[in-house]
């Protein structure tokens, strides 16, 4: 069949967000034509002002409807902690453990030199002035346990030692290991490497 | 956070498409406000039109921009053929195996009477219509290989056989057997006990 367009232009569309294929894509689009139309409608809406509600926060960088975030300016929380993310999704993801109580800090990437990705394309600069200028005392780098978070994360540790010699600063990385209610048995080599060095004691 | 709303609404709504969890539906979301915000207006754009311009055509029942459909309309077809599937979205399926060159007759759903499903809730009556007015000769059954795409077959098998006794009428299923480039080590036991009932002279 020549095929609706507006049905292929859609699934085309779907298509282009990560993890969804040609497939799933259409799947998706006959949900929407089999659901009421104001699911549709909804979803239309909520898109075509998605960009104009959502800004990023001008100090920590994450995604927000207030600028600065409500994070930024929560008095109750901690502002001498600061938690350096790579992305500002990582912000929901580490809030919804509830277990910190300090503010973020977006990076916007992570250091990685074969596709382009220098220090200076990083908010590192700007991380400086706030560690500098806002009372930090401890840094946590909350980057993935991957070889550009671990660049990125001594690239920082560095920065920050050199530029402020004479600052007490405590940095420190998240704990690598065994996912909680994972399987030794199924743990690959470098996290169980990272898992024994990084031991607690009982 | 007390989080952007406009934000929690998007990942809301996409939470309720068909295999996309909350996890999926913010990365989605956050890919989105990461891309360029043509592409939040291009998708609300076509969301925003998707149920005016694709409707069913009043034939087959198929998602269509115009009705009667390209395929019904189609004078290339051969109309002595009909394909019964379940959904609209299984005639594009079809149609992408370039295989079959006759026309389509969408049920809209598998009898089910556990889920309050009956013969009635389906476009059976319509399919006999169709098949006693529009000089059909040959019925295709292209129902999923499941419990009730099995007894939704049987039963329309029988019905037509019923209403139209004196009618030359050839109805088969779809070959149900191993998939192309699959591994009989993989094959369910009913999977397999079907190709071999269903075994194909060389």
């Amino acid at each position: 069949m020549d095929g609706p367009n507006a049905l292929d232009r859609l699934v085309a569309l779907f298509s282009r967000l990560p993890g969804i294929g040609k497939k799933s894509a259409s799947r998706l689009v006959y949900h929407i034509l089999d659901a009421d139309p104001s699911f549709a409608r909804s979803l239309a809406g909520e898109l075509q002002g998605l960009h104009e509600a959502i800004k990023r926060c001008s100090r920590c960088g994450s995604f927000t409807e207030s600028d600065p975030c409500s994070i930024c300016t929560d008095t109750t929380r901690d502002h001498s902690l600061l938690c350096v993310v790579e992305r500002a999704q990582d912000v929901r993801v580490i809030e919804e453990s509830r277990e910190f109580r300090g503010l973020f800090h977006v990076l916007g990437g992570l250091i990685a030199p074969l596709e382009g990705v220098n220090p200076g394309d990083l908010s590192i600069a700007q991380l400086l002035g706030r560690v500098r200028d806002e009372g930090v005392t401890e840094v946590i780098l909350a980057l993935n346990p991957t070889i550009e978070g671990d660049t990125t994360a001594l690239y920082i540790q560095k920065f920050l030692k050199e530029k402020l010699p004479s600052r007490p600063l405590e940095i420190s990385r998240l704990a690598s290991g065994l996912p909680v209610g994972g399987d030794l048995e199924y743990a690959d080599r470098l996290t169980l490497s990272r898992s024994l060095r990084g031991r607690i004691k009982m």
